[in-house]
């Protein structure tokens, strides 16, 4: 194997395919990245079983000349070593060639760095998906619902199935739904599948899978094709292919938690209400979950407070827009009332409750496609 | 106590004492910032007993108004909080006051803190330094000796002396010199005492001392007034005092180190040097202390290798701009040799062998008051 190639772009590619290594994996070549050249470019591969990645740098784009002199091949390199090497290289272009012995030769100016590979037969063959379950989206959006759900995911292993991210699709929603049973995040999208009729229900991705892949897809408009299969996911732009287990399990109905009346709503300004819960959770830091309470007042105020008896007591005093319905104390989470409105992009935010011990509803104002849920903490 | 003042200048003195703050002092009062009132400003006080500082607000400079409504006073706040409340809240000013019973209120927009103080009576005096013993610096040029030496001090505590850097004064030469007993640095600065005649031998300032004072001050051309004790060292600015220990025992004579003489010299780009031995170091961090072998070859080359058994090898090459003397094979840590080549600013890099078992020189060409030395390693 053998061909020279821009520093810049093996070093994107390098960083894409790294998400899914890990120092932690029972097959040890699995900790390097595999690296095959071809004529029409370079591919690198990253696996650790549940997470795959390749990332392909085309010879030529758009007329513009990436790689050079390739002398078709493939090698295994060490992860933990070989991406350093190349950010540190001299030149702007680096020159890679294998030896029979496995042996990689990196050259870049006055620079060589001579590495033992593996063996890359033995590394594993990723599985070609055949499949007819796929859809389109863009990667902006697909990016917008991973950060409006994944942050629910559970971090905790005693229910496995809620570490990951529902996905249901139907023939014009698609739904991405994440709870870690204190609390619950979703977003509707309306979709137009063009080619063929699909019905996914029980997809349930992996919150790190979801968190990874966010990571390494790009903010632009460009398509990004979704197959699903039995047990895998895989995303697919023009130079990535991104494939992830599938978790195993019935995701839980969650339709029904969600209150279909509510009995007091708020409407107010976002940030002013993020940053009073900001700064009222300080001083609830040493309680068990970061309790604030929240109270409405006359004219429209909401007052916000957190205590914590050895070092003082927080008072924050918001001006809502509109506060309709029944008076309301009620304590919650700061935590995750501050990770619900983090995402909320619109001026004013709504909160719609349904009594001091009744989940409630979080949305932006005049947007019904993305809804949180927090459910309150018993204090009084 | 009670006082407005603008949240920046607050926040800004209060990131200054933190320096000075330990969550691990045996007085439990130390772990709180101690804040005073008077007509004049507001005082704030950090100190772990081994620093101390005091950074001043001024209620007026220049015209400009910081501090309004002062009613004098003081009060020991909890350094665990008082950060992050003064960073978060709403408004660009803040009112604090105390309540008899050592209540401090911090109130901002429509946020209303109330904290547990502490009274400041209990908050131990800081000595009042009073000395003849006294010269001034500029703060930038204070901070570049700290840079130029302080990197050398040991951070293990087996000769705890070491972990200081010796400042020496005489009449018109002002000396630093940090070593490890594995490298040296040292700086030399020409000054001219105007007030009196100084002398200063066995003055030894502990390095976390002048690390933590160089992350203060800052870079400018402003005065910076040194007072040194029998036991203790003060650096004093318009508005901070900042108060350090010394280190207890005789400095070891260390001139005695420094070669006279050499056989072979390099003359080398700072920059293309580091860069090479920062690569050949990639290959060698398995290695106990890194080591890096660097050989002259002919027309004014030279080879850095580095070498790690199981990964591979790095072989650099270099075009020094001269190399005279005799041939030369030597082998030292590439974190010494990095640490070295930072703070050499000048294009070129003169670097003085007297053989592969001898201590070696490093300095910026044409400059004779920055002087490095490191130990070579033996391996061959």
């Amino acid at each position: 194997m053998k061909f020279t190639i821009q520093k810049d772009l093996l070093l994107e590619s390098i960083q894409h395919v790294m998400k899914a290594i890990s120092s932690r994996v029972t097959i040890p070549i699995l900790t390097g990245i595999k690296i095959e050249a071809s004529y029409e470019g370079i591919k690198l591969t990253g696996s650790d079983s549940d997470i795959s990645i390749e990332s392909f740098i085309p010879s030529e784009e758009d007329g513009i000349i990436h790689v050079e002199n390739i002398e078709p091949g493939s090698i295994v390199v060490q992860s933990k070593y070989f991406p350093d090497i190349i950010r540190k290289l001299p030149l702007k272009t680096v020159e890679i060639n294998t030896t029979e012995d496995y042996k990689v030769n990196i050259i870049s100016g006055g620079s060589e760095f001579h590495l033992n590979g593996q063996d890359p037969n033995e590394y594993p063959q990723l599985p070609v998906l055949y499949t007819e379950n796929s859809f389109t989206l863009s990667n902006s959006v697909l990016k917008e619902i991973i950060k409006q759900t994944v942050y629910a995911v559970s971090t905790v292993e005693t229910r496995p199935i809620l570490t990951g991210v529902n996905m249901t699709l139907n023939n014009d929603a698609l739904n991405f739904v994440a709870t870690d049973s204190h609390r619950l995040a979703s977003r509707h999208l309306s979709i137009e599948l063009v080619e063929n009729q699909l019905n996914l229900k029980n997809v349930v991705i992996p919150g790190k899978s979801l968190g990874e892949l966010n990571k390494i897809i790009e903010e632009n408009d460009d398509p990004i094709s979704i197959s699903v299969t039995e047990n895998q996911i895989l995303f697919q732009t023009k130079n990535l292919y991104f494939l992830s287990r599938l978790l195993d399990g019935n995701y839980p109905e969650t339709s029904r938690l969600i209150p279909d009346h509510s009995k007091t709503t708020i409407l107010t300004n976002t940030k002013q209400l993020l940053n009073a819960i900001d700064r009222a959770s300080l001083l609830a830091r040493e309680n068990k979950n970061n309790v604030v309470k929240l109270e409405t007042k006359g004219n429209n105020r909401l007052e916000i407070s957190g205590h914590t008896p050895e070092v003082g007591q927080v008072i924050e005093e918001v001006n809502a827009e509109a506060i309709d319905g029944e008076e309301l104390k009620i304590s919650f989470s700061a935590k995750y009332m501050l990770d619900a409105l983090k995402i909320i992009e619109s001026e004013n935010v709504k909160i719609e409750f349904t009594g001091a011990m009744r989940p409630f509803i979080i949305k932006p104002e005049n947007d019904h496609d993305i809804l949180q849920l927090i459910l309150p903490v018993r204090t009084f």
